[in-house]
């Protein structure tokens, strides 16, 4: 089809009108069509940018004006002659046809531009901290919701205002496409004073030059839902909002705040000339939807090469992530490990309808009552694991292991006249007691140090099944569903194989369900895996952010290790060859309504990044491949 | 508190303004307070009808408007002195106040009155045919949902409206009401021809004038949900529509046709001078939500008196109701039989909050593991009842109970060229393929006389458990709900007894949870239950049914039972100390979209009635108590 019109807008859209009457919308970052619209049922002549929004205008005679989210707003039909240019001013649309008229259409009802005021370039005016707030205000208002298509315009302007941040800071940023329909990534790099301007490069003669260290650091700019419907937030989620010392916002923890601590923590050193290490960032968008699509899109960039001339990701010495949290509100930690995980549903139906139990009731096999038999055989009542071998490849604990369980047991003891309880439990708090019903054995359970280690070994070294939700093809106490759906899920830790996870669980669960003999059907699906994750705490990038937060805090972090997964860790470590160490800023309330970061962790973060970055700078021994 | 104001509107409301603001609205019908209204902050000195709505007025000087659902639609503020008095005009409200004013207010804005052209007086001039669907139409119209909050106030519109259908037609008609909250019954009552004019007595001795027989016709104006949220409906489910023989819309067969056909039979027998038989019609509001508070409704009027003379439920020889279903479209049937149900649910939690399965996953005993573990110890995988005792009391298979399948089974087997399929089967087809996988082995079951005759008695004389679904308290794939619970029904049949299946369940399960040694906690509850019913269809009312639909449809009706369940019917049979029987007048789509009743049968179900009626005021010996 040929392409009649072509027009691009500032925020880097380009909108061809089409043969036929689509319009297609591309983005000329990722180099990929975001949308086709189907605009009208002629050529499309003409198109032209029109405040956030555009208009278009086809053969047939009809103008259209559409929406920053590009819904059609409104549709005027030019009545002679075919229509052939269009263009506009603030308030009006200007038409041009063959019937030797120009026509102006008033058009002041169209949504009025964006407030361009605040634009990013004004962040050099402020001083840093304050800016990181600024910003992640604005970051915090976009509803960068992953894995809801209603939402995926909202993660491209995040994602979008991102690079915008890393090149006012002066980073060198682009946006890298996801995997077909998923968000973008956004990366930007951030070189080392010393190739920027050779001010520190004590020998002038070029080829002693000492190339400096590369640290690449992950986060997300998604977050997950937080629609508010039952109010339990106490402000609104997409509005930065401080209180006694804390900033509420959904992102403010997981990961927005995070992330704008180490960009602003390269930013400053970068000012002072103290940028001693290139600092790459890559940001994904798809983090809590199980990151979908990042093996891919990294692997597309494998050859990639940074403005023609230096591949993306070379040279990576270490890599760092901030997205997880401490124990307690009172000591920082750095996390070494984290549990892989196998997302997996079993479905059983027996391709009819959904039908009255009264009716049928007693003559048919019930596909709920076969899925719960499936699922009491995949688990016992003792908590373990019935799928044959699941157990088999779990690394022994070594004595050096061990050891390091020794101080967060001691911390714990310490803590124990202000035990966690219920109420301050959150979905990420990792120390909780185990006896939920009689408060008088929390204490007694935390006084004894083998019971406490093994609470964390249960938590964070072993595997685990979980069921989340059942669904049924219809919700009513009446009627037996055609079809019930269980969501599962597997922690995995070393040296588990995921694939021999899978196999296992697969044939086990299709043998258990054939042993029952009905009628029905089962199917059994992997949705998705990701690798355990372990790191050694004993390597010279661990020390580096030990001494940073020693520095920062005046106490040593605990060693932890932490029961979820986080897919782009080990995917990176493998894609970079280099090990990956993982700094948790604070406490939180990630997942949660009122989520919230302290603002005293923020800066604290923000501080020990930099001298963090600092002491890998002076670090000149060669890094090994 | 002083009730300061009342006035009466036209449709049988009361509404009483109250010192300190609040305004009482009243049912005069079924003396029940239906709304207290927190109105104004001052006494309520004036309330006056206006269109559809109301006004009132405070000793503040507020007036304020509502609408016909007793919303609030908007405020006006006087602005000096106590407001005294209040009355409208079409178009103006007008107020007197202490200060020597009269003002008039504009509010041709407020809701235009309701067209009160198709009143229900305008019936008796179309022929009784059209009339029964004109009624119809707009009693589909109205959006009888029991069980949801918002549409209560259409329920009530519904009971009006059919109270109104009575007394036009030539009953008298009350509400009663329901259970505190629940929507009311409407009772009405046609006198038969020789009470009320004398004309057919033999004898004019008032000595020897014999009590005409009195048939119960019991049935339900309210209907389950139509949201049609999936577009399943081909047309508005609340817009009564035809299409290719047969009326489509929510209710058209469960249960407003039928009662509308019973109803315009009696209608027409009253006016040809041929109702032999006095005719109670009882029609309840929750029958799709369990039938809650019939039976305290029931209680309540035991006593009760119609125009302060006659007992409301006196000397009811049969009771008959068409609420259930033909096995097919070509062979009539009567029902004599119906499964009770137990509602009953299961939950377990932890006290706790929702945990991440990361964090938690293998530390703590998950909720709906422990459930499923209870569930599978419920039912095995061959449909068998696990709980003890639970086939005890079933009662054991008489000859003369055997040779009633044999003229089903005879049908069905001349029926095996067009088997029902799984498109044709319906929520409420009651002969359905056991095997749903293998088409071919469908033919040969159905060609086996035993085979099929179990799958009968399977569906209508045997008990049975169902899973219906299991909820959790958060849905999302990571995180390990707090608590789960399952709703399950038991389907239960002579002689079972409910007290003895509640307490053998409850206990039960409760044991088999506390072996599990969870730390968890559950709670196990019966939700409502209804016995099972059973009639004798060897008694003269389905005698006297047979002989009417064989005059009708030239065949013998099939006496089926049905797995279903209607809590009323056995209630009503204690009650009354008369035996039911129960007439359904077609196959249907009832509970599914496009509920339908085909014309055709419909209008046959009236002549049926009709003649039912006619020999059962023939049937001249006295009943038995």
């Amino acid at each position: 089809m040929g392409v009649l019109t072509i027009v691009q807008s500032e925020n880097g859209y380009l909108f061809c009108g089409v043969q036929g009457g689509d319009i297609q919308i591309w983005d000329l970052e990722t180099y990929q069509m975001i949308r086709s619209i189907k605009g009208h049922s002629d050529d499309v002549l003409s198109v032209t940018i029109k405040g956030t929004g555009f208009v278009s205008a086809s053969a047939d005679g009809k103008i259209n004006l559409w929406s920053e989210g590009f819904e059609l707003e409104e549709s005027i039909k030019q009545d002679n002659g075919v229509l052939l240019s269009l263009t506009h001013s603030q308030d009006y649309i200007v038409t041009g046809g063959t019937n030797h008229t120009i026509k102006f259409w008033n058009t002041q009802h169209l949504t009025s531009p964006v407030d361009n005021a605040r634009k990013s370039s004004d962040l050099n005016d402020v001083n840093s901290g304050d800016m990181m707030l600024s910003v992640l205000d604005r970051w915090v208002s976009m509803r960068t919701v992953s894995g809801m298509p209603k939402y995926s315009e909202e993660c491209r302007k995040g994602a979008r205002f991102l690079k915008n941040v890393f090149q006012s800071l002066g980073a060198q940023s682009r946006m890298i496409p996801g995997a077909s329909g998923r968000n973008p990534l956004v990366y930007g790099k951030f070189f080392a004073n010393q190739i920027q301007s050779g001010k520190d490069a004590k020998d002038p003669s070029f080829k002693t030059f000492e190339k400096p260290k590369t640290v690449l650091i992950y986060g997300h700019y998604d977050v997950i839902p937080a629609e508010n419907a039952k109010g339990l937030w106490e402000s609104d989620p997409f509005k930065l909002s401080g209180r006694n010392g804390y900033l509420y916002g959904r992102g403010t923890s997981d990961n927005k705040g995070p992330i704008l601590a180490c960009i602003f923590a390269v930013h400053e050193l970068l000012k002072q000339g103290d940028l001693d290490v290139d600092v790459l960032f890559l940001i994904e968008g798809e983090e809590e939807n199980g990151s979908i699509g990042f093996q891919e899109a990294l692997d597309e960039q494998k050859a990639g090469l940074i403005w023609r001339i230096q591949p993306l990701f070379e040279g990576v010495d270490v890599i760092l992530l901030s997205n997880s949290y401490w124990l307690g509100e009172d000591v920082p930690c750095l996390t070494y490990g984290l549990r892989g995980v196998v997302h997996a549903s079993i479905t059983v139906y027996n391709g009819l309808s959904d039908l009255h139990s009264g009716v049928e009731g007693g003559a048919m096999s019930e596909p709920l009552v076969d899925l719960i038999h499936v699922l009491g055989k995949l688990i016992d009542t003792n908590k373990r694991v019935l799928v044959p071998g699941f157990y088999n490849d779990i690394r022994p604990i070594t004595p050096a292991e061990d050891t390091l369980y020794d101080p967060i047991v001691k911390w714990l003891q310490r803590s124990t006249d202000k035990p966690l309880t219920s109420s301050s439990r959150s979905q990420h708090s990792c120390i909780t007691p185990s006896s939920f019903s009689d408060s008088g054995s929390e204490t007694s359970e935390y006084s004894n140090e083998n019971g406490l280690k093994q609470q964390l070994m249960v938590r964070w070294r072993y595997p685990t099944l979980s069921v989340h939700k059942i669904d049924v093809s219809i919700n009513n106490p009446t009627i037996i569903p055609r079809n019930a759906k269980a969501v599962i899920s597997m922690r995995v830790v070393p040296d588990q194989k995921i694939s021999d996870i899978c196999n296992s669980f697969q044939s086990y669960t299709k043998k258990v369900f054939q042993d029952s003999k009905t009628e029905n059907m089962i199917s059994v699906q992997i949705e998705s895996a990701a690798d355990y994750w372990l790191g050694n705490p004993e390597n010279k990038y661990f020390k580096a952010a030990e001494d940073a937060i020693e520095k920062e805090w005046q106490i040593k972090p605990l060693y932890i290790r932490e029961g979820g997964s986080i897919p782009a860790v080990r995917l990176l470590e493998r894609f970079c060859n280099a090990p990956a160490i993982h700094f948790p800023m604070a406490s939180d309330q990630a997942h949660l309504p009122n989520e919230r970061i302290r603002l005293l962790n923020l800066h604290a973060g923000r501080r020990i990044i930099k001298n963090f970055l600092k002491t890998v700078g002076t670090q000149k021994e060669k890094r090994v491949e």
